[in-house]
């Protein structure tokens, strides 16, 4: 950030008065401009044809970068004027082309490194009417046994798949809080 | 927004190719300035003195607006590089000077009118060493008969106070997410 949003001039990287952090202030009109962490909205879309059937969940292998080629549970930014759960049907949506039934929310993460909060909410896969969106190289359904553990895109992603897995068992899926931890780049 | 804040250039607000939302793009130099939902991240304070005292919880009247002179929980909008739990420990202490321990992520709200995401820790009151902070007229700890439900700030914090003295009841505390609708201003 060089320049204000509001008036266009030239902005400093000070600590306002009143504040104890480094933001950005206009030098002309003094707006502070805030920056804040972004949220990430997704689902684990579960499909169970029946109750003899082995429950399975939909994963998207991500046609754009970051890991592109990787496996995915359907996310991305919450937009302006929707909410969590609307953002990832949308998501959904868009990844997938699949339509979901929410059913809670389910994960929580904070990557304070990237300034970034991830939820992913369990939902039910309602049909088998999904397809690859523009940016899913292929979408597909998953057995346990068959998640692709080392192929998948982000730690969020493997985490909510093994917190689901070991809930499956109990029937019981508690929302989960964790923090991810690295150095800041 | 009227300026791009990477050249200073005007800005236009149009659909970007490819999207299907109206963005802030920069005439000169094209960079989408993409705008996201903000969080606010706060605790539940409980005190609870021995087993045969009842529970109290630490409220904080306001001393800025909106909402001045009404009763809130501690919460404040999350800064880069925090996690969404050391966002609650950090506006408790700024808001209550006061101790606390984070037990459980214990309600979420989406609030798509305004773009925000409230969420609030359910937190034990390590003691009773605190004291208004600079956005404090005053803190006080309240009973459940005590609670003044008329003068309570948000819709957020009568809805998590209302979990909370049900969910004590049982002794069991799942995490909620609700959704608040409200014609956009």
């Amino acid at each position: 950030m060089k320049f204000c949003s509001a008036c266009g001039s030239a902005v400093s990287h000070i600590v306002p008065d009143g504040d104890n952090r480094l933001r950005f202030v206009c030098n002309q009109c003094q707006l502070i401009h805030y920056q804040n962490p972004r949220i990430i909205t997704g689902c684990l879309p579960v499909y169970v044809a029946d109750k003899q059937t082995e429950a399975t969940v939909l994963l998207c292998k991500r046609a754009i970068q970051p890991r592109k080629g990787w496996w995915t549970l359907p996310a991305g930014f919450l937009e302006n004027g929707e909410t969590t759960a609307a953002g990832a049907i949308r998501e959904t949506q868009e990844e997938a082309n699949a339509n979901i039934k929410i059913q809670n929310l389910y994960s929580l993460y904070s990557l304070p490194h990237i300034s970034q909060v991830y939820m992913f909410f369990r939902a039910q896969l309602l049909d088998l009417n999904f397809s690859p969106g523009i940016e899913s190289l292929e979408v597909k359904l998953f057995k346990e046994s068959e998640i692709p553990w080392d192929e998948l895109a982000f730690p969020v992603i493997s985490a909510t798949l093994k917190y689901y897995f070991a809930d499956r068992k109990l029937d019981t899926y508690p929302t989960r809080y964790e923090e991810i931890i690295r150095p800041s780049s």
